[in-house]
């Protein structure tokens, strides 16, 4: 038999009647031809709930024991969800993820996976069983204890079995139908991508599209796994959702995919630098260590030996970065005047594999952008998108600007 | 290390802050020089809540998914509980059943211990763990599924581990501050005992005492684990609760140590029976078969080859009852006028190792009830105990005054 696997996220889950609604898409699915590989969520809510128990023991916490908390929440979902397909009459068991088993590292909280032997599960389809249900989101250690994946570790979970098991495809329900051009919210002519590339996904998840976990997609565009995001609220339509797929399985398509955007990007500027040989090492080493993400990067023209070195990481992390800076400063390893943080910055991107052969999509970019007088001030790019750094009150505008601009609101 | 098994219900760790209440009481232990194993219980409210959850997905449900659908409500305080305590410094990890691994039959939902292999749990211990949390009320099966050992099944844990440990004593704490005379909602002399006897402790837990599960103290008893049932609301104080002990470890006593009572038997009556060699088995076979429990049975003297069979058995179990002598009425098994079900009744029982030694107490309990004017119904006795059904509006009356005539509001 095909399997396919199918996720359902914690909305999809938040109730008895939920269970059952999502249950008659997996019936659907079986009644298909498939064997069904679930991997529920905890119920929504649920997990914050558990977190804010844990951080109610105190400020530091042994992951180990975080881990064995918060991951009963995807356990009372797969459960519940083996019982509501079998009262269905579709032979369905429950998994945890130490039963798989499914084999992290150690590093809980943020465990990676290491390994899905596929073989107690495909015993059990050899056997009869039509569904398995899996608890997503966690694992289990070398050591034996129950790891997590950390947040949206369950899409991470179902294309990692998608790609063990060899699945014909992994569809995530969620509450959106589907990946659009960009957020609705923001845009009305935002539309609604019926394909998108593995690497066009990749770049607008990690830009702040939040309808997919970055490393859900990473495993699934390195695996070729055929990943399709859809709503768990729509009608049952084999054809609903955004498929995300292989760059070759797309016929046609605009040269900008999507605009996405990030409100939680701060702009922090290191003034006065002593330009020397090295000076990029000896700041960007210290912050990689104090384990700061950082984005874009600027240097000016330096003038008199000295320069201004402009850096962007997300909000969180300022008070990390400033702690990292002063301390290389106390130990002589830089020497700058100040270092200014602006948090009241926005980062805009236009992201679509159609760029590589397309010239001429940054200077339109940054012309539409002009046109609404809004000032860029630092700009990054890679082979598939560009992102600016702006005044965060522009932010809209310069998403609406650029939608407009590309005309994302007609298929390519 | 000398080790200590204390075991927290559900009130006792209904939320963080009572959580860190209980930690204290464990750190106390740990400063006395223990090795503690703490066995917990859902939060109060949790277990009822995941059951709901179960059943509102069918009326008929597979008992391996609702045992590892329930089992997460101990995981998450097993979990809350080593936090806890690590933040107040005292080295503890979490163990869920199938880590330690605490083995049980396949009976879901009802499953028994059948081992506890303590290398696990000793092997950290001797790297210097003070506490091993373990989540009560479940196991693993020998297929690798989570079993859980029924309602009550945290008291039957924490003796069960008692027993594989070789603890110097069981700790149960609960909402009750000990084993009283008789229930002191019903009787305001009830007096707490200091010590209670295995015998006495079992046949009060299965005659309707709440405070103890009655398969725990049969395990301690089997096991001669020292019992200490106390109250986690209470002062820390080493002579606090109740001890259910050996016998012979109990000096001085009362010849009744308590008076239980239980509304929810009924009493059923067979009317005119035909009167034959075989008959009890053809009519307690068919009930045993229809699994309803038993409890106490007369039978009238025969008139004509004729009479009638009264027994108690749980209200709840009436419509099988009815059910299972139906049929064997249909299949020609027994023969009978009519079946009436009297549920208005209630069961009184004196219980004490004393009347073993001393003779007279039926013929005292049956004056004192006559005395208050109470009829009767039936009588079953044990070498401990003397059970008697009454109607269910004399059983407050009837407690009170068989707690005055054994004067029990004195210490024996």
């Amino acid at each position: 038999m095909p399997i396919l696997v199918m996720k359902f996220g914690g909305t999809s889950v938040a109730t008895p009647d939920r269970i059952r609604r999502a249950a008659k898409r997996v019936g659907r699915e079986v009644a298909n031809g498939y064997d069904v590989i679930v991997i529920v969520s905890a119920m929504a809510g649920e997990t914050n709930k558990l977190v804010e128990y844990v951080e109610e023991t105190g400020q530091f916490f042994d992951a180990r024991e975080y881990d064995a908390v918060v991951s009963s929440g995807e356990q009372v979902t797969a459960g519940l969800m083996a019982l509501t397909l079998q009262e269905m009459d579709i032979p369905a068991r429950s998994w945890q993820g130490w039963q798989v088993p499914l084999k992290t590292t150690s590093a809980h909280a943020s465990a990676r996976i290491e390994d899905i032997p596929p073989a107690n599960i495909n015993t059990k389809f050899a056997e009869g069983m039509k569904v398995a249900v899996v608890a997503g989101f966690q694992g289990i250690s070398p050591e034996g204890r129950i790891t997590t994946l950390g947040r949206g570790g369950s899409d991470t979970t179902a294309v990692a079995f998608a790609a063990a098991f060899g699945a014909e495809r992994c569809d995530i329900y969620t509450d959106v139908d589907g990946v659009y051009t960009t957020d609705p919210r923001i845009e009305d002519k935002a539309r609604k991508l019926d394909r998108i590339a593995f690497e066009e996904m990749l770049e607008l998840a990690s830009l702040g599209a939040k309808v997919l976990q970055t490393r859900s997609v990473e495993l699934a565009m390195r695996y070729k796994v055929k990943l399709r995001v859809l709503s768990s609220f729509g009608e049952m339509d084999d054809t609903a959702g955004t498929l995300v797929c292989d760059e070759e399985d797309i016929v046609e398509s605009n040269v900008v995919a999507g605009v996405a955007y990030s409100r939680d990007e701060a702009k922090m500027t290191l003034i006065s630098v002593a330009d020397r040989p090295g000076i990029a090492a000896a700041i960007f080493g210290p912050l990689s260590e104090a384990g700061v993400n950082v984005d874009m990067i600027v240097q000016n023209i330096s003038e008199e030996g000295r320069t201004d070195m402009t850096f962007s990481c997300p909000t969180d992390q300022v008070p990390r970065a400033e702690k990292a800076m002063q301390a290389a400063k106390d130990a002589g390893e830089i020497n700058f005047h100040d270092l200014v943080a602006d948090t009241d910055v926005a980062k805009v991107s236009v992201v679509g594999i159609g760029m590589r052969s397309h010239a001429g999509v940054a200077a339109q970019m940054f012309r539409a952008l002009s046109a609404e007088g809004i000032n860029i001030k630092v700009i990054t790019t890679s082979e598939i998108k560009i992102s600016v750094l702006i005044d965060r009150k522009y932010m809209e505008l310069a998403v609406q600007a650029l939608h407009d601009v590309f005309e994302l609101e007609k298929a390519g």
